[in-house]
Protein backbone atom coordinates (compact mmCIF):
# COMPACT_ATOMS: atom_id res chain seq x y z
CA UNK A 1 0.00 0.00 0.00
CA UNK A 2 1.35 3.20 -0.97
CA UNK A 3 1.88 5.99 1.86
CA UNK A 4 -1.03 8.50 2.50
CA UNK A 5 -0.45 11.05 0.07
CA UNK A 6 0.45 14.71 0.46
CA UNK A 7 -2.08 17.21 -2.14
CA UNK A 8 -0.70 18.45 -5.59
CA UNK A 9 -3.13 20.61 -8.12
CA UNK A 10 -2.52 20.40 -11.64
CA UNK A 11 -4.12 21.99 -15.18
CA UNK A 12 -4.47 20.23 -18.39
CA UNK A 13 -6.01 22.92 -21.48
CA UNK A 14 -9.09 21.45 -23.04
CA UNK A 15 -9.07 20.80 -26.39
CA UNK A 16 -10.88 21.28 -29.87
CA UNK A 17 -9.93 19.00 -32.03
CA UNK A 18 -10.57 21.02 -35.84
CA UNK A 19 -9.58 17.21 -38.11
CA UNK A 20 -8.44 13.88 -37.86
CA UNK A 21 -7.55 10.86 -39.16
CA UNK A 22 -8.00 7.89 -36.58
CA UNK A 23 -5.39 5.45 -36.00
CA UNK A 24 -6.90 2.38 -33.55
CA UNK A 25 -4.55 -0.16 -32.34
CA UNK A 26 -4.68 -3.00 -29.54
CA UNK A 27 -2.01 -1.45 -27.55
CA UNK A 28 -3.22 2.23 -26.23
CA UNK A 29 -0.15 3.52 -25.97
CA UNK A 30 0.84 2.80 -30.07
CA UNK A 31 -3.20 3.83 -30.22
CA UNK A 32 -3.89 7.35 -31.59
CA UNK A 33 -4.71 10.09 -33.99
CA UNK A 34 -3.03 12.05 -36.63
CA UNK A 35 -4.47 15.86 -36.63
CA UNK A 36 -5.15 19.50 -35.82
CA UNK A 37 -6.86 21.10 -33.30
CA UNK A 38 -6.62 24.24 -30.19
CA UNK A 39 -5.74 24.05 -26.69
CA UNK A 40 -7.86 26.16 -24.79
CA UNK A 41 -7.18 28.26 -21.66
CA UNK A 42 -10.13 26.66 -20.64
CA UNK A 43 -9.63 23.03 -18.85
CA UNK A 44 -9.53 20.76 -16.05
CA UNK A 45 -8.34 21.24 -12.87
CA UNK A 46 -7.40 18.46 -10.81
CA UNK A 47 -6.10 18.00 -7.19
CA UNK A 48 -5.07 14.61 -5.69
CA UNK A 49 -5.14 14.47 -1.86
CA UNK A 50 -5.58 12.04 0.76
CA UNK A 51 -8.70 10.32 0.90
CA UNK A 52 -11.45 9.89 4.18
CA UNK A 53 -12.08 6.08 3.81
CA UNK A 54 -10.74 3.41 2.14
CA UNK A 55 -11.67 3.50 -1.22
CA UNK A 56 -10.62 6.20 -4.68
CA UNK A 57 -13.00 8.72 -5.17
CA UNK A 58 -13.29 10.98 -7.75
CA UNK A 59 -15.15 14.17 -8.41
CA UNK A 60 -15.85 15.95 -10.91
CA UNK A 61 -17.76 19.86 -10.53
CA UNK A 62 -18.38 18.31 -6.60
CA UNK A 63 -20.11 15.36 -7.70
CA UNK A 64 -18.80 11.44 -7.67
CA UNK A 65 -18.29 10.74 -10.89
CA UNK A 66 -16.98 7.40 -12.23
CA UNK A 67 -14.57 8.35 -15.40
CA UNK A 68 -12.85 5.94 -16.98
CA UNK A 69 -9.53 7.91 -18.27
CA UNK A 70 -9.31 9.14 -14.78
CA UNK A 71 -9.55 5.66 -13.14
CA UNK A 72 -7.55 3.84 -15.71
CA UNK A 73 -4.31 6.51 -15.51
CA UNK A 74 -4.61 6.25 -11.56
CA UNK A 75 -4.79 2.72 -12.20
CA UNK A 76 -1.41 2.93 -14.17
CA UNK A 77 0.63 5.33 -11.97
CA UNK A 78 -0.65 3.94 -8.47
CA UNK A 79 -3.12 1.30 -8.64
CA UNK A 80 -2.91 0.64 -4.43
CA UNK A 81 -2.84 4.75 -3.51
CA UNK A 82 -5.97 5.88 -1.71
CA UNK A 83 -6.59 8.92 -3.09
CA UNK A 84 -9.14 11.28 -3.27
CA UNK A 85 -9.51 13.31 -6.45
CA UNK A 86 -11.35 16.67 -6.87
CA UNK A 87 -11.60 18.18 -10.92
CA UNK A 88 -13.51 20.89 -11.64
CA UNK A 89 -13.87 22.40 -15.53
CA UNK A 90 -14.92 25.27 -17.30
CA UNK A 91 -16.12 22.87 -20.22
CA UNK A 92 -19.45 20.97 -20.88
CA UNK A 93 -18.41 17.04 -20.79
CA UNK A 94 -19.28 14.79 -24.27
CA UNK A 95 -18.72 17.59 -26.36
CA UNK A 96 -15.68 17.84 -27.67
CA UNK A 97 -13.70 19.47 -25.72
CA UNK A 98 -11.04 16.43 -24.53
CA UNK A 99 -12.64 16.73 -20.89
CA UNK A 100 -11.35 13.23 -20.11
CA UNK A 101 -8.04 13.68 -21.42
CA UNK A 102 -7.65 16.65 -19.35
CA UNK A 103 -8.61 15.07 -16.30
CA UNK A 104 -6.54 11.99 -16.89
CA UNK A 105 -3.70 14.33 -17.81
CA UNK A 106 -4.02 16.58 -14.65
CA UNK A 107 -4.67 13.67 -12.76
CA UNK A 108 -1.46 12.36 -13.69
CA UNK A 109 0.43 15.34 -13.05
CA UNK A 110 -1.06 15.93 -9.43
CA UNK A 111 -0.58 12.12 -8.50
CA UNK A 112 2.92 12.54 -9.17
CA UNK A 113 3.95 15.07 -7.11
CA UNK A 114 1.45 14.26 -4.42
CA UNK A 115 2.03 10.49 -4.39
CA UNK A 116 6.33 11.34 -5.45
CA UNK A 117 5.89 9.03 -7.92
CA UNK A 118 9.05 10.09 -9.69
CA UNK A 119 8.26 9.80 -13.23
CA UNK A 120 8.85 11.63 -15.67
CA UNK A 121 6.82 14.23 -17.93
CA UNK A 122 6.77 11.59 -21.12
CA UNK A 123 5.76 8.83 -18.64
CA UNK A 124 2.70 10.72 -17.16
CA UNK A 125 1.63 11.76 -20.80
CA UNK A 126 1.81 8.18 -22.17
CA UNK A 127 -0.37 6.88 -18.97
CA UNK A 128 -3.01 9.47 -19.54
CA UNK A 129 -2.74 9.11 -23.74
CA UNK A 130 -3.25 5.14 -22.97
CA UNK A 131 -5.81 5.91 -20.37
CA UNK A 132 -8.15 8.26 -22.75
CA UNK A 133 -7.35 5.58 -25.53
CA UNK A 134 -8.52 2.44 -23.91
CA UNK A 135 -11.63 4.00 -22.10
CA UNK A 136 -12.89 5.14 -25.65
CA UNK A 137 -12.75 8.75 -25.07
CA UNK A 138 -10.19 10.09 -27.04
CA UNK A 139 -7.14 9.21 -29.19
CA UNK A 140 -5.60 12.19 -29.62
CA UNK A 141 -6.36 15.10 -26.94
CA UNK A 142 -4.05 13.98 -24.17
CA UNK A 143 -0.81 14.79 -26.70
CA UNK A 144 -2.18 18.19 -27.96
CA UNK A 145 -3.17 18.85 -24.09
CA UNK A 146 0.10 18.41 -22.92
CA UNK A 147 1.94 20.55 -25.75
CA UNK A 148 -0.60 23.22 -25.54
CA UNK A 149 -1.06 25.77 -28.56
CA UNK A 150 -1.89 24.74 -31.47
CA UNK A 151 -0.88 21.62 -31.84
CA UNK A 152 -0.43 19.31 -35.31
CA UNK A 153 -0.42 15.72 -34.54
CA UNK A 154 2.07 13.92 -37.05
CA UNK A 155 2.09 10.53 -36.37
CA UNK A 156 -0.24 8.83 -34.14
CA UNK A 157 0.05 7.71 -30.67
CA UNK A 158 1.94 8.66 -26.93
CA UNK A 159 5.44 9.91 -26.80
CA UNK A 160 8.18 7.78 -28.31
CA UNK A 161 6.02 7.28 -30.93
CA UNK A 162 3.73 10.73 -31.91
CA UNK A 163 5.44 13.44 -33.73
CA UNK A 164 4.35 17.04 -33.69
CA UNK A 165 4.08 20.01 -34.62
CA UNK A 166 1.74 23.50 -34.56
CA UNK A 167 0.50 26.89 -35.89
CA UNK A 168 1.61 29.63 -34.19
CA UNK A 169 -0.93 31.06 -33.10
CA UNK A 170 -3.16 32.13 -30.11
CA UNK A 171 -6.32 33.78 -30.69
CA UNK A 172 -9.48 34.17 -29.03
CA UNK A 173 -12.10 31.31 -29.15
CA UNK A 174 -15.60 31.12 -28.92
CA UNK A 175 -17.95 28.11 -28.48
CA UNK A 176 -21.32 27.43 -28.37
CA UNK A 177 -22.30 23.68 -27.62
CA UNK A 178 -26.00 22.21 -28.60
CA UNK A 179 -25.36 18.68 -26.66
CA UNK A 180 -23.22 15.82 -26.54
CA UNK A 181 -22.36 13.63 -28.99
CA UNK A 182 -20.75 9.74 -28.32
CA UNK A 183 -16.65 9.71 -29.49
CA UNK A 184 -16.96 5.97 -29.10
CA UNK A 185 -19.97 5.47 -31.13
CA UNK A 186 -18.16 7.15 -34.03
CA UNK A 187 -14.45 5.58 -33.58
CA UNK A 188 -16.73 2.41 -33.30
CA UNK A 189 -18.45 2.86 -36.98
CA UNK A 190 -16.91 3.06 -40.59
CA UNK A 191 -13.79 5.22 -40.02
CA UNK A 192 -12.44 5.02 -43.47
CA UNK A 193 -13.84 7.81 -45.04
CA UNK A 194 -12.60 9.59 -41.70
CA UNK A 195 -9.33 8.72 -41.82
CA UNK A 196 -9.54 9.51 -45.90
CA UNK A 197 -10.66 13.60 -45.31
CA UNK A 198 -8.62 13.66 -42.14
CA UNK A 199 -5.53 12.79 -43.57
CA UNK A 200 -6.23 15.02 -46.85
CA UNK A 201 -7.07 17.98 -44.43
CA UNK A 202 -3.82 17.27 -42.81
CA UNK A 203 -2.01 17.50 -45.44
CA UNK A 204 -2.89 21.10 -46.86
CA UNK A 205 -2.81 22.40 -42.92
CA UNK A 206 0.88 21.36 -42.53
CA UNK A 207 2.04 22.72 -46.41
CA UNK A 208 0.32 26.30 -45.13
CA UNK A 209 0.31 25.97 -40.80
CA UNK A 210 -2.15 29.09 -40.65
CA UNK A 211 -5.05 29.87 -38.42
CA UNK A 212 -7.62 30.28 -41.34
CA UNK A 213 -6.03 27.36 -43.10
CA UNK A 214 -6.53 25.15 -39.88
CA UNK A 215 -9.92 26.25 -39.57
CA UNK A 216 -10.96 25.94 -43.17
CA UNK A 217 -9.73 22.62 -43.34
CA UNK A 218 -11.75 21.45 -40.56
CA UNK A 219 -14.56 22.44 -41.54
CA UNK A 220 -14.34 20.98 -45.35
CA UNK A 221 -13.55 17.71 -43.41
CA UNK A 222 -16.51 17.68 -40.88
CA UNK A 223 -18.48 17.62 -44.79
CA UNK A 224 -16.25 15.24 -46.36
CA UNK A 225 -16.11 12.31 -43.80
CA UNK A 226 -19.70 13.27 -42.74
CA UNK A 227 -19.82 14.53 -39.43
CA UNK A 228 -21.37 17.74 -39.17
CA UNK A 229 -24.58 17.23 -37.36
CA UNK A 230 -27.92 19.90 -38.29
CA UNK A 231 -26.92 22.43 -35.11
CA UNK A 232 -23.53 23.14 -36.09
CA UNK A 233 -23.98 23.53 -39.60
CA UNK A 234 -26.28 26.14 -39.11
CA UNK A 235 -24.19 27.85 -36.49
CA UNK A 236 -21.48 27.88 -39.01
CA UNK A 237 -23.31 29.22 -41.52
CA UNK A 238 -24.40 32.14 -40.18
CA UNK A 239 -20.67 32.67 -38.74
CA UNK A 240 -19.86 32.52 -42.51
CA UNK A 241 -23.05 35.02 -43.51
CA UNK A 242 -21.54 37.47 -40.82
CA UNK A 243 -17.98 37.34 -42.28
CA UNK A 244 -16.11 35.07 -39.93
CA UNK A 245 -14.87 31.49 -40.04
CA UNK A 246 -16.09 28.64 -38.08
CA UNK A 247 -15.95 25.02 -37.92
CA UNK A 248 -17.41 21.98 -35.43
CA UNK A 249 -15.22 20.70 -32.77
CA UNK A 250 -14.25 16.83 -32.89
CA UNK A 251 -16.42 15.52 -31.47
CA UNK A 252 -19.28 17.11 -30.21
CA UNK A 253 -22.52 19.12 -30.79
CA UNK A 254 -20.26 22.32 -30.27
CA UNK A 255 -19.55 25.05 -33.04
CA UNK A 256 -16.18 26.94 -32.67
CA UNK A 257 -15.03 30.18 -34.39
CA UNK A 258 -11.58 31.92 -34.28
CA UNK A 259 -11.95 35.94 -33.03
CA UNK A 260 -15.95 36.93 -32.36
CA UNK A 261 -16.94 35.25 -35.19
CA UNK A 262 -20.20 33.31 -33.18
CA UNK A 263 -20.42 36.56 -31.77
CA UNK A 264 -20.45 38.70 -34.74
CA UNK A 265 -23.28 36.18 -36.01
CA UNK A 266 -25.71 36.81 -32.72
CA UNK A 267 -24.81 33.81 -31.16
CA UNK A 268 -24.22 34.31 -27.60
CA UNK A 269 -20.54 32.03 -27.04
CA UNK A 270 -18.38 31.37 -24.45
CA UNK A 271 -14.96 32.52 -24.94
CA UNK A 272 -11.56 31.87 -23.99
CA UNK A 273 -8.11 31.66 -25.65
CA UNK A 274 -6.21 29.48 -27.19
CA UNK A 275 -3.75 28.38 -24.11
CA UNK A 276 0.12 28.14 -24.79
CA UNK A 277 1.57 25.97 -22.28
CA UNK A 278 -0.01 22.08 -21.98
CA UNK A 279 -0.38 20.55 -18.49
CA UNK A 280 1.41 21.97 -15.37
CA UNK A 281 1.27 21.73 -11.51
CA UNK A 282 -0.02 24.81 -10.28
CA UNK B 1 11.56 42.77 -50.96
CA UNK B 2 9.18 41.41 -48.24
CA UNK B 3 6.00 43.90 -47.71
CA UNK B 4 5.99 46.50 -45.20
CA UNK B 5 5.66 44.17 -41.85
CA UNK B 6 2.73 44.38 -39.31
CA UNK B 7 3.66 44.23 -35.98
CA UNK B 8 4.06 41.53 -33.65
CA UNK B 9 5.27 40.47 -30.29
CA UNK B 10 6.23 37.34 -28.37
CA UNK B 11 8.25 36.00 -25.45
CA UNK B 12 10.75 33.31 -24.81
CA UNK B 13 11.25 31.68 -21.59
CA UNK B 14 15.33 32.38 -19.97
CA UNK B 15 16.99 28.43 -19.54
CA UNK B 16 19.40 28.05 -16.98
CA UNK B 17 21.51 24.69 -18.30
CA UNK B 18 21.67 22.45 -15.07
CA UNK B 19 24.22 19.79 -17.02
CA UNK B 20 24.83 19.33 -20.46
CA UNK B 21 26.74 17.31 -22.97
CA UNK B 22 27.97 18.97 -26.44
CA UNK B 23 27.82 17.44 -30.13
CA UNK B 24 29.31 20.15 -31.71
CA UNK B 25 28.26 19.47 -35.76
CA UNK B 26 28.89 21.50 -39.08
CA UNK B 27 25.25 21.38 -40.00
CA UNK B 28 23.99 23.85 -36.91
CA UNK B 29 20.48 22.05 -36.91
CA UNK B 30 22.42 19.17 -36.29
CA UNK B 31 24.98 20.49 -33.65
CA UNK B 32 23.10 20.69 -30.14
CA UNK B 33 23.69 18.92 -26.82
CA UNK B 34 21.94 16.25 -24.25
CA UNK B 35 21.48 17.65 -21.22
CA UNK B 36 18.58 19.19 -18.82
CA UNK B 37 17.48 22.35 -17.08
CA UNK B 38 14.73 24.69 -16.27
CA UNK B 39 12.92 27.24 -18.48
CA UNK B 40 12.39 30.50 -16.08
CA UNK B 41 9.44 32.88 -16.32
CA UNK B 42 12.37 35.88 -16.96
CA UNK B 43 13.15 35.83 -20.13
CA UNK B 44 12.98 37.96 -23.46
CA UNK B 45 10.13 39.61 -24.71
CA UNK B 46 10.56 40.55 -28.36
CA UNK B 47 8.39 43.18 -31.04
CA UNK B 48 9.65 43.14 -34.54
CA UNK B 49 7.54 45.53 -36.81
CA UNK B 50 8.36 47.91 -39.64
CA UNK B 51 11.47 50.64 -39.78
CA UNK B 52 11.95 53.70 -40.33
CA UNK B 53 15.08 53.50 -43.16
CA UNK B 54 16.75 51.01 -44.99
CA UNK B 55 18.24 48.83 -42.95
CA UNK B 56 17.19 46.44 -40.14
CA UNK B 57 17.30 47.88 -36.34
CA UNK B 58 17.89 45.27 -33.70
CA UNK B 59 17.83 46.82 -30.34
CA UNK B 60 18.20 45.38 -27.03
CA UNK B 61 16.87 46.89 -23.52
CA UNK B 62 16.75 50.82 -25.82
CA UNK B 63 20.46 50.05 -26.56
CA UNK B 64 20.98 49.07 -30.53
CA UNK B 65 22.87 45.64 -30.72
CA UNK B 66 24.29 42.72 -32.62
CA UNK B 67 23.35 40.05 -31.79
CA UNK B 68 24.43 37.11 -33.67
CA UNK B 69 21.81 34.70 -32.79
CA UNK B 70 19.17 37.12 -33.86
CA UNK B 71 20.71 38.09 -37.21
CA UNK B 72 21.31 34.61 -38.49
CA UNK B 73 17.36 33.95 -37.64
CA UNK B 74 15.73 36.77 -39.64
CA UNK B 75 18.32 35.89 -42.55
CA UNK B 76 17.15 32.62 -42.44
CA UNK B 77 14.00 33.49 -42.07
CA UNK B 78 13.06 36.83 -44.12
CA UNK B 79 16.74 37.80 -45.34
CA UNK B 80 15.27 40.65 -47.55
CA UNK B 81 12.49 42.24 -44.63
CA UNK B 82 13.42 45.29 -43.32
CA UNK B 83 12.52 45.15 -39.43
CA UNK B 84 12.85 47.01 -36.39
CA UNK B 85 13.32 44.36 -33.39
CA UNK B 86 12.66 45.66 -29.90
CA UNK B 87 13.62 43.00 -27.25
CA UNK B 88 13.33 43.32 -23.81
CA UNK B 89 14.99 40.97 -21.02
CA UNK B 90 15.07 40.93 -17.14
CA UNK B 91 18.28 38.88 -17.12
CA UNK B 92 22.12 39.90 -17.13
CA UNK B 93 23.35 38.78 -20.80
CA UNK B 94 26.28 36.33 -20.97
CA UNK B 95 25.53 34.77 -17.91
CA UNK B 96 24.25 31.55 -18.40
CA UNK B 97 20.66 32.19 -18.70
CA UNK B 98 20.13 32.07 -22.92
CA UNK B 99 19.24 35.28 -23.40
CA UNK B 100 20.62 34.88 -27.33
CA UNK B 101 18.58 31.77 -28.09
CA UNK B 102 15.62 33.41 -26.30
CA UNK B 103 15.97 36.44 -28.13
CA UNK B 104 16.32 34.47 -31.69
CA UNK B 105 13.50 32.15 -30.87
CA UNK B 106 11.28 35.15 -29.36
CA UNK B 107 12.27 37.14 -32.97
CA UNK B 108 11.83 33.99 -35.20
CA UNK B 109 7.48 33.85 -33.27
CA UNK B 110 7.14 37.73 -33.70
CA UNK B 111 8.73 37.91 -37.10
CA UNK B 112 6.59 34.87 -38.75
CA UNK B 113 3.39 36.69 -37.19
CA UNK B 114 4.47 40.13 -38.31
CA UNK B 115 5.60 39.18 -41.76
CA UNK B 116 3.16 36.47 -42.68
CA UNK B 117 5.70 34.23 -43.32
CA UNK B 118 3.54 30.44 -42.73
CA UNK B 119 6.26 28.97 -40.92
CA UNK B 120 5.05 26.09 -38.50
CA UNK B 121 6.32 26.20 -34.79
CA UNK B 122 8.68 23.60 -35.74
CA UNK B 123 10.34 25.00 -38.57
CA UNK B 124 10.66 28.48 -36.28
CA UNK B 125 12.39 26.52 -33.64
CA UNK B 126 14.66 24.91 -36.24
CA UNK B 127 15.58 28.50 -37.47
CA UNK B 128 16.23 29.76 -34.10
CA UNK B 129 18.32 26.75 -32.70
CA UNK B 130 20.49 26.95 -36.06
CA UNK B 131 21.14 30.71 -36.10
CA UNK B 132 22.51 30.34 -31.96
CA UNK B 133 24.76 27.66 -32.45
CA UNK B 134 25.88 29.14 -35.73
CA UNK B 135 26.44 32.31 -33.28
CA UNK B 136 28.32 29.69 -31.02
CA UNK B 137 26.15 31.39 -27.89
CA UNK B 138 24.15 28.07 -27.22
CA UNK B 139 23.89 24.61 -28.27
CA UNK B 140 20.32 23.55 -26.62
CA UNK B 141 18.83 26.47 -25.03
CA UNK B 142 16.52 27.05 -28.05
CA UNK B 143 14.43 23.54 -27.96
CA UNK B 144 14.56 23.94 -24.23
CA UNK B 145 13.21 27.34 -24.28
CA UNK B 146 10.01 26.06 -26.78
CA UNK B 147 9.47 23.17 -24.62
CA UNK B 148 9.34 25.29 -20.98
CA UNK B 149 9.30 23.75 -17.88
CA UNK B 150 12.58 21.80 -16.84
CA UNK B 151 13.53 20.04 -19.77
CA UNK B 152 15.48 17.17 -20.33
CA UNK B 153 17.62 16.68 -23.50
CA UNK B 154 17.55 13.71 -24.68
CA UNK B 155 18.80 13.80 -28.57
CA UNK B 156 20.82 16.82 -29.79
CA UNK B 157 19.91 19.05 -32.26
CA UNK B 158 16.61 20.70 -33.53
CA UNK B 159 12.92 19.38 -33.43
CA UNK B 160 12.87 16.68 -36.09
CA UNK B 161 16.29 15.33 -35.03
CA UNK B 162 16.20 16.13 -31.19
CA UNK B 163 14.04 14.49 -28.45
CA UNK B 164 13.25 15.77 -24.97
CA UNK B 165 11.54 14.77 -21.91
CA UNK B 166 11.13 16.58 -18.78
CA UNK B 167 11.02 16.99 -14.83
CA UNK B 168 7.11 17.66 -13.81
CA UNK B 169 7.82 20.23 -11.53
CA UNK B 170 7.44 24.28 -11.08
CA UNK B 171 9.58 25.37 -7.87
CA UNK B 172 10.51 29.27 -7.55
CA UNK B 173 13.92 29.92 -8.41
CA UNK B 174 16.68 32.13 -7.00
CA UNK B 175 19.34 33.21 -8.82
CA UNK B 176 22.67 35.58 -8.35
CA UNK B 177 25.16 36.38 -10.73
CA UNK B 178 29.07 37.57 -10.35
CA UNK B 179 29.85 38.20 -14.09
CA UNK B 180 30.21 36.90 -17.95
CA UNK B 181 31.73 34.03 -18.96
CA UNK B 182 32.02 33.21 -22.50
CA UNK B 183 30.03 30.01 -24.19
CA UNK B 184 31.99 30.35 -27.12
CA UNK B 185 35.58 29.81 -25.34
CA UNK B 186 34.30 27.18 -23.22
CA UNK B 187 33.46 25.15 -26.45
CA UNK B 188 36.47 26.00 -27.99
CA UNK B 189 38.05 23.82 -25.28
CA UNK B 190 38.44 20.57 -24.97
CA UNK B 191 34.67 18.73 -24.70
CA UNK B 192 35.69 15.04 -23.48
CA UNK B 193 35.97 15.66 -20.33
CA UNK B 194 32.53 17.76 -20.07
CA UNK B 195 30.53 15.46 -22.74
CA UNK B 196 31.88 12.42 -19.73
CA UNK B 197 30.10 14.02 -17.04
CA UNK B 198 27.45 15.39 -19.11
CA UNK B 199 26.32 11.67 -19.88
CA UNK B 200 26.86 10.39 -17.11
CA UNK B 201 24.54 13.20 -14.93
CA UNK B 202 22.15 12.83 -17.16
CA UNK B 203 21.82 9.15 -17.10
CA UNK B 204 20.93 9.75 -13.32
CA UNK B 205 18.66 12.31 -14.01
CA UNK B 206 16.88 10.13 -16.21
CA UNK B 207 16.46 7.41 -14.21
CA UNK B 208 15.37 9.78 -11.29
CA UNK B 209 13.49 12.76 -13.04
CA UNK B 210 13.41 15.20 -10.36
CA UNK B 211 14.14 18.20 -9.00
CA UNK B 212 16.17 17.41 -6.15
CA UNK B 213 18.50 14.73 -8.36
CA UNK B 214 18.42 17.81 -10.58
CA UNK B 215 20.23 20.15 -8.60
CA UNK B 216 22.55 17.78 -6.75
CA UNK B 217 23.95 15.96 -10.97
CA UNK B 218 23.74 19.80 -11.85
CA UNK B 219 26.69 20.25 -8.53
CA UNK B 220 28.47 16.99 -9.58
CA UNK B 221 28.88 17.97 -12.77
CA UNK B 222 30.19 21.22 -12.66
CA UNK B 223 32.63 20.03 -10.58
CA UNK B 224 33.92 16.70 -12.70
CA UNK B 225 33.70 18.62 -16.13
CA UNK B 226 36.10 21.43 -14.29
CA UNK B 227 33.24 24.44 -14.91
CA UNK B 228 32.80 25.85 -11.20
CA UNK B 229 34.12 29.27 -10.82
CA UNK B 230 35.59 30.51 -7.64
CA UNK B 231 32.27 32.71 -6.77
CA UNK B 232 29.75 30.39 -7.66
CA UNK B 233 31.46 27.36 -5.46
CA UNK B 234 31.66 29.87 -2.23
CA UNK B 235 27.81 30.87 -2.98
CA UNK B 236 27.08 27.22 -3.89
CA UNK B 237 28.91 25.85 -0.38
CA UNK B 238 26.81 28.54 1.53
CA UNK B 239 23.14 27.23 -0.03
CA UNK B 240 24.77 23.75 1.44
CA UNK B 241 25.64 25.36 5.08
CA UNK B 242 22.12 26.77 4.93
CA UNK B 243 20.64 23.86 4.10
CA UNK B 244 19.66 24.28 0.89
CA UNK B 245 20.41 22.95 -2.58
CA UNK B 246 22.35 25.34 -5.68
CA UNK B 247 24.49 24.53 -8.64
CA UNK B 248 25.98 26.76 -11.17
CA UNK B 249 23.95 27.79 -14.57
CA UNK B 250 25.87 26.83 -17.34
CA UNK B 251 27.97 28.68 -18.95
CA UNK B 252 27.95 31.78 -16.70
CA UNK B 253 29.52 33.45 -13.04
CA UNK B 254 25.53 32.44 -11.83
CA UNK B 255 24.91 30.48 -9.14
CA UNK B 256 21.17 29.18 -8.94
CA UNK B 257 19.11 27.84 -6.29
CA UNK B 258 15.10 25.78 -6.10
CA UNK B 259 13.31 27.53 -3.40
CA UNK B 260 14.83 30.19 -0.95
CA UNK B 261 18.76 28.49 -1.12
CA UNK B 262 20.28 31.57 -1.94
CA UNK B 263 18.00 34.03 0.23
CA UNK B 264 18.45 31.63 3.19
CA UNK B 265 21.94 31.56 2.71
CA UNK B 266 21.76 35.79 3.44
CA UNK B 267 22.57 36.38 0.04
CA UNK B 268 20.26 38.91 -1.90
CA UNK B 269 19.24 36.93 -5.44
CA UNK B 270 16.46 37.75 -8.54
CA UNK B 271 13.88 35.24 -8.04
CA UNK B 272 11.34 33.88 -10.35
CA UNK B 273 9.53 30.59 -11.06
CA UNK B 274 10.35 27.82 -14.17
CA UNK B 275 7.95 28.74 -17.26
CA UNK B 276 5.84 26.19 -17.92
CA UNK B 277 5.22 26.97 -21.56
CA UNK B 278 8.01 27.63 -24.12
CA UNK B 279 7.81 30.32 -26.36
CA UNK B 280 4.28 32.25 -27.66
CA UNK B 281 3.36 34.93 -29.36
CA UNK B 282 1.72 37.52 -26.88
Amino acid sequence: MTDPPGEATAFAPGHVTALFAPYPADDPVRAGSRGAGLALSDGVEATVGPVHGDRRVVRLDGEVVDLAAVTGVLDRLAPDARVAVDATTDLPVGAGFGVSGAAALAVAFAANDALELGRSENELVRAAHAADAAAGTGLGDVVAQFRGGVPLRLEPGAPGHGALDGVPARPRVEYVTFGELSTAAVLDGDLDPVRTAGEDALTRVVRDPTLDRLVTESRRFADEAGLLVPEVREAVEAVDEAGGRASMAMLGRTAFAVGTGLSDAGYDPAACRVHPAGATLR
